[in-house]
């Protein structure tokens, strides 16, 4: 081993990185001089690291079409069901859309943004752009605001620190109006999003909260707003939330 | 950069590999002298590189106890949905649910096993161990011999050359009756399976194909041997397979 060489893993890790984290929700396949373009990673040692990461699965390459490998699927299935979470909240959800007929998320809070670790869609609901694993700004949806209010006050700064920006037509932008709505949220227990994500379409959210009182994720009923009624879904989201943080906090079943 | 590191590269990147997929689906949490057990990596290797993939949000570390980042789960959401195979199948997958009450999975070919991309429990069905990302042997599931029968023969060459273990009560575990069986599913464009994965079970599975006539991934319903008629459910999920091709052979749609 050469004596740069514990240095160097550190490099090859970030690079490892780099090329998994090139790949965006819009992409099917790429080619070697985009991988470079998006990794800042020279093209000589994109070709090495995509011929080292084939092997191993993690990538995929069809001719010039590379993509990311079946395997990594696999390995990510298992980092959010090591959490527990998704299967344990499942039945909720199913029970969710069964009972309202509109589509139900479980979201958890990746820095400012919400990531959904699971999506049921409902037979009434609108088409949403919220996908299984995708992210969205929490400050603009039901399950991010009752996350919000239900985290540490560092968190709710660094939110406001990088800005409220405009998603839907009604998202609060106001760093005030915001922190009042935290509160209320905090002491309601439910979040309601009108038109702050998208138009036409309300949310009514509420969190699963460990033994401090911290949120660990939410979920949310997701219906157009001039369909469904928010208060009468309400009380069936708190219910299921309440239900779900009593089977999370009884310890995970696997 | 060492004479030596374009070596080290390949050495480095199966580490990170070893180290990604030294998880299984029984484990929350796994220390570093486990992590180096399972892995075969030594204990200072193990430590260093842990650090490097935490700094990259591919592990997440919580005191001794390391777990799969959330990002892996963000990336294996990307993987396989560049596949367009489960945004596709979705809506399909849903109706079948729907309509049959029971458990609609929809799963590829990863060598002798099969790998489930969606699964959604029905309420009528019984409880499965099939799960999302998780593996099975393909040879005593339906969607398995769905896919296998329109497969390459060196692909199937391959399945009976590792054995045909028994995994449920009558799992085919005769070569030649396997492969008589798979002449009779092409013909066809359905699998029937009788309690080959377990005790008590059913399902009936039928292969999505591309414009070569082979099999992509294929789908299923799943149900008590008792309660589920196979013959009836047989044409729903064959009309939905073959909507499904036609769908994924118009292209994708992101």
């Amino acid at each position: 081993m050469c004596p740069a060489q514990r240095n160097d893993d550190g490099q090859l890790t970030a690079r490892v990185a780099a090329l998994l984290t090139a790949f965006s929700p819009g992409d099917d396949a790429l080619g070697i001089s985009e991988l470079a373009r998006r990794s800042g990673i020279p093209k000589s040692s994109v070709h090495r690291l995509v011929g080292h990461l084939t092997t191993e699965g993690l990538l995929e390459r069809d001719g010039t079409a590379i993509r990311l490998g079946l395997r990594l699927f696999e390995i990510g299935q298992l980092a959010v069901r090591q959490r527990g979470l998704v299967d344990a909240a499942r039945p909720y959800l199913a029970d969710l859309r069964e009972a309202t007929r509109n589509t139900v998320h479980l979201a958890v809070l990746e820095g400012t943004e919400v990531v959904y670790l699971d999506v049921l869609g409902g037979p009434d609901a609108p088409a949403l752009p919220s996908r299984i694993g995708g992210r969205f700004p929490a400050h603009a949806t039901g399950v991010g605001k009752a996350l919000l209010a239900h985290s540490p006050e560092s968190t709710v700064d660094a939110v406001l620190a990088a800005g409220l920006p405009r998603v839907g037509p009604r998202t609060i932008i106001a760093p005030g109006l915001f922190r009042k709505q935290l509160g209320k949220i905090r002491a309601d227990g439910i979040a309601y999003e009108r038109e702050e994500s998208r138009a036409g379409v309300i949310c009514v959210a509420s969190p699963l909260l460990n033994h401090a009182g911290s949120a660990v994720a939410a979920i949310s009923i997701t219906g157009w707003s001039t369909r469904m009624r928010a208060d009468r879904v309400a009380p069936a989201v708190r219910t299921a939330a309440l239900a779900l943080s009593r089977t999370l906090l009884a310890g995970p079943k696997r």
